[in-house]
């Protein structure tokens, strides 16, 4: 058995991937979860023992009952104590008109980007209260903080989140579990999702945006580890992260010349 | 045919029924919709024809598919264009602790508090927007912006609900349609709602909270109908509102007497 | 003298002439106070007369000592009991990098944008306080709720500014004073402000922006009466308002073809 | 010639002192620069010193003209280039009425709360600009983003602090100099600002708080290296911090039985 797991639920190449491996160099168990693509769990986790690390994976439908149910309960008995874990599963599907974003879309949506999460603190957080510790990260996105045209369904579940992340930080904060939000607002060398959604123009979309100009994940991967780690005296529930060159969300881009809106 | 509706999704005798009849004095034919009641719902139209305005009411399951939309292509057929909507459902169920928040009763709380207004702008926005025009008023919590312990179902469906204005008002402000998210940041006269809540102390608990110490939801009809009807050229999104011996929710109560956590 | 007087610090031909107006066709002796031009100021003054309205003008130098304070004191002395106060002076200069945003320049910004207010508040909430009753309305700008870049000295003003409405009604909303904070986010058909800011371009860019394109002040006017009037049982403290075709401070603008930074 | 610089305005025995030995332990000479008590630098400074660090100290009064722009010059003159700093001043003045807050304390709370970081800035950021990085770190409080009852000094200038740091990013984020805005929501174990506002209480308070119910100055300063050496590619511009027992700002405290105003 593990003395500390660090569970992963959203481990692609990306964010989830960098971040259960930089748990697992410090001592963690990491434990990997995502849809699809054994081959491509079985790379991360492969990595992660040739980097003299701990790792198992799993595919996980997280969208359906009782999986994530199953999979706390699973590691916990067979691999080790959930000391942390990672909420990274996104929801973000692109732009689309209110018309073009069935019923089904939306409520999905929400199944990912808000329900799955507070499945995963229901089963987790009786075990990490009884134990008087734990760290909950959640991957977050601008959308959590201001709706976009053609967001509804991801912002939507992203406002949910992270409301959701604020009443389990209230009740449980002061049991001992960390629980922060991370609002991700800027792109991820990700090519699990961002590279999915934009195919073929990945390369050159990074190319574009010049050196540092998107999110390394090993960099998040370390301000995650940051955050798991704070005492306990000083613990951070919000933080936002961006390349250097991108513009937060909350300014104009590009800058008028004249500031016409501010009297 | 009424030359112009106004639908009231979540019509109770508070804030729902009064800006029914506040619409309903302006010139609106007002088409109430609530859940159960139908002799409350009776009263509350009839007290409306009785003030010389013209009101429909209507029992509506909103959690159940196909309600919403049937509602509007009938309200649209056979009494007139809906040319404002109020979307009143809460979702509240007090404060409990995340154990006790089963997974049915989140995703009811979702239902109620934010899949329901994505369906109506579902249904009604094509309509508006065809005609150029309309208002969308949502009554909102202080849980759409922060999450407050025990409001684990009720802040993440309002934190998804505030969020969907805002992709709301992003695709439909420039088409014509007024979207505004309104913060109710304090209790409300509302017998069907809070008076239920609060059952046999509700009269006590507004005496308690002395005179004007309560939102009398005729003033806040006010409110509704000012936003309703501004140019367009000069909308709100958004407003906060409460009583005036209420501390607002971003305010410590009772103030430190040293504010020892700011530098 | 009058029953109830308007005050306004800032009233030049936008927002704050047409607050005046609206206020005294309400019943308000309106004083109408500005720095300059008062050959401009007269024809405010006279244009509301002649609508059958009471009201008086003075020339106000709001940044040197003691001015404020003398208007409240000679207002209330000779022409009546300050029932309302719309504080409109902004403090904008347009866009400039650090380098080019003198110390004098920053300072005359928190003057104008920040002190004045805290000002007009020490001279005018004793008197308001005592007869238990009164509105403060702040005209404020989207440089309150994020800084954008340029707006160094504009942005710090309006941001204290900001903070100080809300310690503002946290000790004088439960005494019965109403104090609002309005962000204005958007252009303001202001000749005397953005007029004189876009100079010979400015009917260019009002064409630009369409109809509808930019706030009419007549009908910010309005909102600034209701919000003066709401019964105190349901107070506004902050608002937002722009033109139906504006993007809000908060979207993107123009949105990603794929919200590349959005998880 | 020191290879980099850590300049600490307000360098007092809590969060500056701390965060002037992390990074002394990382490398760079400190240099603390405080506005009184020359044993209690010296002493700040001997500590690293016998830590096996460098650094250096100074008396500054940060309010008066000139004196920041000169300490910025004669540190790069004579000690090495500043490639962090770390604006840590604060102008806390307790609860105060708006009838005991005078114009000059007003004034002051501005002058050390708001302006003295445009003066840092506006001494500091070419120079940065010239060598292409450098990181800015400002502590900031609550205060900054919520007005609470009696702060009308410290609110206003925090919120132009923050508004502030918002327009330096903006401006200066793409340059290569990371702006942070840190909001220390939590009481700090800072004898020489909290100590002093509580007097002979502080002890009492502290163990009121019970273990780990107050912020440790020396976990703060590990999130502050941490904050400075993010790559450009992870940037955080706003992050918060409270001990785990404490409730967050937007939370209420203590919860309601029943949440009477989310409906």
């Amino acid at each position: 058995m593990a003395d500390k797991v660090f569970l992963v639920i959203g481990a692609g190449a990306g964010i989830g991937g960098h971040a259960a491996a930089r748990f697992a160099r410090g001592g963690y168990h990491a434990v990997l979860a995502r849809r699809s693509d054994q081959a491509g769990l079985e790379k991360l986790v492969r990595g992660i023992e040739e980097d003299g690390g701990k790792a198992s994976g799993t595919l996980l439908d997280a969208a359906a009952d009782g999986t994530i149910e199953e999979l706390v309960e699973r590691v916990e008995r067979d691999i080790g104590p959930i000391s942390g874990a990672l909420y990274n599963l996104g929801a973000q599907i692109g732009n689309r008109p209110l018309g073009d974003t069935p019923h089904r879309t939306f409520e999905l949506g929400w199944r990912l980007g808000c329900f799955g999460l507070f499945r995963l603190a229901h089963a987790l957080t009786p075990r990490m209260v009884e134990r008087g510790s734990g760290a909950i990260l959640v991957t977050s996105a601008t959308a959590a903080v201001r709706g976009n045209a053609g967001q509804h369904s991801h912002a939507a579940a992203m406002g949910g989140r992270r409301m959701l992340c604020q009443t389990l930080n209230a009740e449980f904060g002061p049991q001992g579990i960390h629980v922060a939000h991370v609002v991700v607002d800027g792109s991820v060398d990700a090519p699990d999702t961002l590279g999915k959604l934009l195919g073929d123009r990945f390369e050159a979309y990074k190319a574009a945006k010049g050196e540092d100009g998107v999110i390394d994940p090993r960099a998040l991967a370390e301000t995650y580890w940051h955050l798991a780690h704070q005492p306990r005296n000083c613990w951070t529930h919000e933080i936002d992260v961006r390349p250097f060159t991108d513009v937060p969300w909350w300014n104009d881009n590009p800058p008028a010349a004249i500031d016409t809106r501010s009297r």
